[in-house]
């Protein structure tokens, strides 16, 4: 999979995917990250990326000269794939739409900032806006690097076996249940017994109430969707 | 604002808070963001944060001893604030939220890995688990940046006059209207007309209309919450 990331920031997002199972994912080429700084597209002298709003208010709007070229050099000749502005306007991200963005053989995703990006661009060059929650950031950088993140870790090899996405919150409809490891006993509190028994019947039927209780006591519209 | 991180991941983090509207506000004084690596509270003698789940299952789980150990640190002797653990547990991060986050003196964020934490560390040094949304990631690391530049964002003067927070998607409940910049037509597409004419009134009726149409279009959910 191939993931394209337009932005003003490269140099933010340059780091986080060096590290951890994405960093590991990419060196092993099973998905392909490319960060495109949309400056060096604006045709402007000074290379501006933003200008004032028509009709007045606050803040800067970017332009859509500068991310229209830079997605159609994103694109390339021969394009199929889907193109995603991240916005808190956006269909609200999930677990769900992690699966079907997976499927797909490239993503172009692109971070806004200020005020958001000029509406021509949006009606020109993209297919899809995204919210990955209910709250105002300052870009899209994180949800471009959420949405990286998610959606990476479901491509067949990134997860080694020892990491197996099976067990984890959303994919089977149940938040978590609780973990434990070594020692036995921390400042005084110890590990439930069930879990070092070695019956794995009742572990695994003890772990089923756990993940139903905290999914019941934090989360009841989860339990909800999926009856 | 004092905002301190736990990580296994401190590198990754900070190229994050040294650009934009957070760099700034760092700079400023107006927060202080600390990473504080988890590693070196490990009493482990190869220094390991993360160990085998008992009663089996894939991953491994991070332990309890070097989380405590560095939340007692980074509290130091007078705490008042709150513990926060990322995970897709928690309560759902929301603007709200953040409006509630940013009169808090002092917050601390954990960030977990791999299958999650040691339940008894959550049990003693952690206030309240939050998600920032229903998919799951690698780590806690970019749910931490979220909820860093959401809040950040409400501490006063953080914001410049020219980018007040109070137009913005979820602070009036609605989505926000379309945006348009210079030139006045770019590739056949006119800026709307009532944008060009600098009646205020009729833009700002006009801004108002496109952002219940957004919102109702898009998120329906969020009109009937604020009726």
């Amino acid at each position: 999979m191939k993931i394209k990331v337009l932005t003003i920031f490269p140099e933010m997002l340059r780091p986080m995917l060096g590290e951890s199972i994405l960093g590991r994912a990419i060196e092993q080429g099973l998905i392909e990250v490319d960060l495109i700084d949309i400056r060096p597209y604006s045709l402007n002298k000074h290379k501006n990326t933003d200008d004032y709003p028509f009709g007045g208010g606050p803040g800067m709007v970017m332009m859509a000269q500068p991310i229209v070229d830079a997605m159609e050099a994103a694109m390339g000749e021969d394009f199929h794939g889907r193109r995603i502005y991240l916005s808190p306007r956006g269909r609200t991200f999930t677990q769900k739409v992690a699966e079907e963005l997976a499927s797909e053989e490239e993503l172009i995703l692109l971070c806004g900032h200020y005020e958001g990006v000029d509406q021509r661009a949006i009606d020109l060059v993209i297919d899809e806006e995204l919210s990955i929650g209910d709250y105002v950031l300052t870009g899209g950088e994180l949800g471009a690097l959420v949405v990286i993140d998610a959606v990476s870790r479901l491509i067949p090899g990134v997860l080694g076996s020892e990491e197996s996405p099976k067990d984890e919150s959303f994919s089977s409809g149940l938040l978590e249940y609780p973990q434990y490891t070594r020692p036995r006993e921390f400042r005084g509190l110890q590990v439930p017994e069930v879990l070092l028994n070695g019956d794995h019947a009742k572990i695994a039927k003890w772990r089923k109430e756990q993940a139903l209780e905290v999914t019941r006591r934090m989360r009841p519209d989860l339990i909800k969707e999926t009856d």
